[in-house]
């Protein structure tokens, strides 16, 4: 099998031809690709970590060219830093992609099963949602990363990565489908949108007849924009951030590291709190420690004026917090504190104010602890431990695509569950409806 | 706790308020509703299965409202027998409230647990969607069923039927609430859209603050139109309608029972037979019983010309099949045949062809079972059984809402677990992010 050169493709064809011809491919991909043994898709994603680290050098040569391009159009230092390819990170995707190898697959798994009264057996298995089209931003590691995890969980992939790194994605997506070709597994099961223009990206959204499903992957304004014009369903992460109550039956030996690790571990993610929500019976005394603790760790606290009033002497170190504060994911070293008469009073506040992602509580009275759960509706519910635990690595689901906050077919983390669908087969002898 | 009247309400507000209000009362009910002791749900449920009965009287007075507006307006016999209840089918109705109330219910239960390295306990549990909007035409009993199966999977649901069962429904609506109310359950858990004007229905498909997923039953042309123009995500049936592959393998003395079953049981249904096709080798010697048993059940048939062939001195009694017959899905007593050269043809025609709900195989080669099983992609496959087995009642899933031919979250019959999503629960004793 040999591959047509992109140049050539691109030279003949219009963006809109080439979108879909490269999705209805994909399209045609799956059929190979659900009947191929897991051996062989495995030994292709082991293959693909090999050449990563032979071709490292030639990656990298293309790599600079979209560093130089992001140099001359004057982007900052942590762009350009996201944008770069090292050895060390070649050698980081390469490693990911033995380990998303090594994952059990999960086509064919039998999820349930009985005979029927009729005799008829009938089973629910798990197999590949189809064609997944992902819109990403930004950093060439995500190319390799939903390549593999595409592929491992037996789907096609169309990839359409940002403009910035077009040189590097272009030379990643042609080893994957050489290693593909090499494999005796179809090619164009990972498709590529090979443009930089926003037509060609709008076109992709509708092509519902060959792409079931679309994963964008970057800021709120990209997974905005794919949302609204897409005809596809679409995957996707809209707000995040956290808030956490802390009762008056909570273990305040945990509160202080809790919150200043729900914080600060990592604040631009999406998983980190934005607000603390206090039990006045507990807040004077927990603020006298709080405050230190965040300052110290940088953090600009904005307090609401029972907490101010409460803070004494710390409160000329806080910000006096407006409405916004509660709505805000921050995604930075900054958090809101709130002062709630009643636990009741706090819960209301976490429904109100509630992006549905990640909600926590500190608490040993197990009749609130109970209501928390039943209650608040959020992806994941964080109870006496840290915000940043929600997340498909800690929760030991292996590799994930990222976080869906919608609530039909993926909520939390997106792993290879979350890539497969189901379908119902039945088996029988004969057996006629009455 | 009492209920507003609807007349006052509808004076007052406009149609874009009153949605609005409606939806927004709704998903602050989910909060009550989700906490509330699942045998409150069930005697909820009993007691609207005999209120349904005591008040079969006045709900026929309005219902004949409805008929003789529809008779009015020069409605068919169909159309006016849909609509119309009686005492008969009232109690019908009552009945399957019944059994949808002795169903096991959902919220909570835990689908994976497990205990990380770092002490945190973590469970996936199974938890309502929340607001569930259901636009529906025709049969006033549909309100009744959606009720009842969204209440019992403790989800609040917006309702908006059809104009033709305005009266019917809003006096269902109005005793479903009531008997919310008496049981100390939330009335707001079911809202009514009281409107005819398509104005309220579109302003129902952006209420995605509130909404949580929308379901439209009715027609292709409603489903088209809701999911062209929602902003919430959809769960639904687009088109229907089965292929059938004879292979040589075939045990032939099923083939002509499951074909005549598959296409005659229920013909409007949309896991009806539309297309077989046979394998040469076995194409004539089923023809010769199979024509007959079709004529004789009044199917039409429409023969490629290779079967047009082969039918021999039958052949006078067949139409020629044309491309479009391959794409239709009939909705009638018209079937189409194809002979096709190998097994391979004939999976690359259902391939070509599926409307990925119900396809349908006949064969003892167990390579070619399997081969089907994997790379035939839709909602359910039948092998050696007829097509109409497709359907949550025989597969013993209980009341279902409808058949989802999307690949997200729900595929095939849409019943209590497909009502249902899940969210994460990470309980620990102060566990940190490294």
């Amino acid at each position: 099998m040999t591959i047509a050169s992109h140049s050539t493709t691109r030279e003949v064809l219009t963006y809109q031809a080439q979108v879909e011809t490269v999705c209805q491919a994909a399209q045609q991909a799956t059929y190979e690709l659900v009947a191929s043994p897991d051996d062989r898709i495995d030994q292709a994603l082991n293959l693909l970590a090999e050449r990563l680290e032979l071709q490292a050098e030639q990656l990298i040569e293309q790599n600079q060219l979209d560093v130089e391009t992001a140099r001359a159009a004057g982007q900052g230092t942590a762009f350009i830093d996201r944008l770069t390819l090292t050895t060390t990170r070649i050698r980081t995707m390469s490693q990911g992609v033995r380990e998303i190898a090594a994952l059990e697959g999960r086509n064919g798994r039998v999820l349930e099963e009985r005979r029927l009264e009729n005799g008829v057996l009938l089973q629910k298995r798990a197999v590949p949602l189809g064609v997944i089209g992902i819109i990403y931003e930004s950093r060439p590691n995500v190319t390799i990363d939903v390549a593999a995890l595409c592929l491992k969980s037996k789907n096609a992939v169309i990839l359409k990565g940002g403009s910035e790194s077009l040189h590097s994605n272009r030379y990643l997506v042609q080893l994957v489908r050489q290693v593909l070709a090499d494999t005796g597994l179809p090619a164009a099961a990972v498709g590529f949108i090979d443009s930089t223009d926003r037509a060609a990206t709008v076109h992709l959204l509708k092509q519902a007849r060959y792409v079931d499903v679309l994963i964008p992957r970057g800021g709120y304004e990209l997974v905005r924009a794919v949302v609204e014009n897409s005809t596809i369903p679409v995957l996707y992460h809209a707000e995040g951030g956290a808030r956490l109550l802390v009762d008056a039956s909570a273990d305040l030996t945990l509160a202080v590291p809790v919150i200043v690790n729900s914080k600060t571990n990592r604040p631009s993610t999406c998983n980190t709190l934005d607000t603390v929500l206090l039990h006045r019976s507990i807040a004077a005394e927990l603020l006298a420690s709080l405050i230190p603790a965040l300052l110290q760790a940088g953090v600009r606290v904005r307090a609401d004026e029972a907490s101010l009033a409460l803070a004494g002497p710390l409160g000329p170190s806080l910000e006096p917090a407006v409405e916004e504060d509660w709505t805000t994911e921050y995604l930075d070293l900054t958090i809101s504190i709130k002062v709630v008469e009643t636990a009741q009073e706090g819960l209301a506040f976490i429904r109100r104010y509630s992006k549905r992602h990640t909600e926590a509580l500190l608490a040993q009275d197990q009749a609130l602890i109970d209501q928390f759960i039943t209650t608040i509706d959020a992806a994941t519910l964080l109870v006496n431990c840290s915000t940043r635990l929600h997340d498909g690595g800690v929760f030991g689901l292996g590799a994930e695509m990222g976080i869906s906050t919608g609530k039909l077919h993926a909520r939390g983390p997106v792993g290879l569950d979350e890539l497969s669908t189901y379908k119902w087969i039945a088996q029988g002898n004969g057996q006629l409806r009455d």
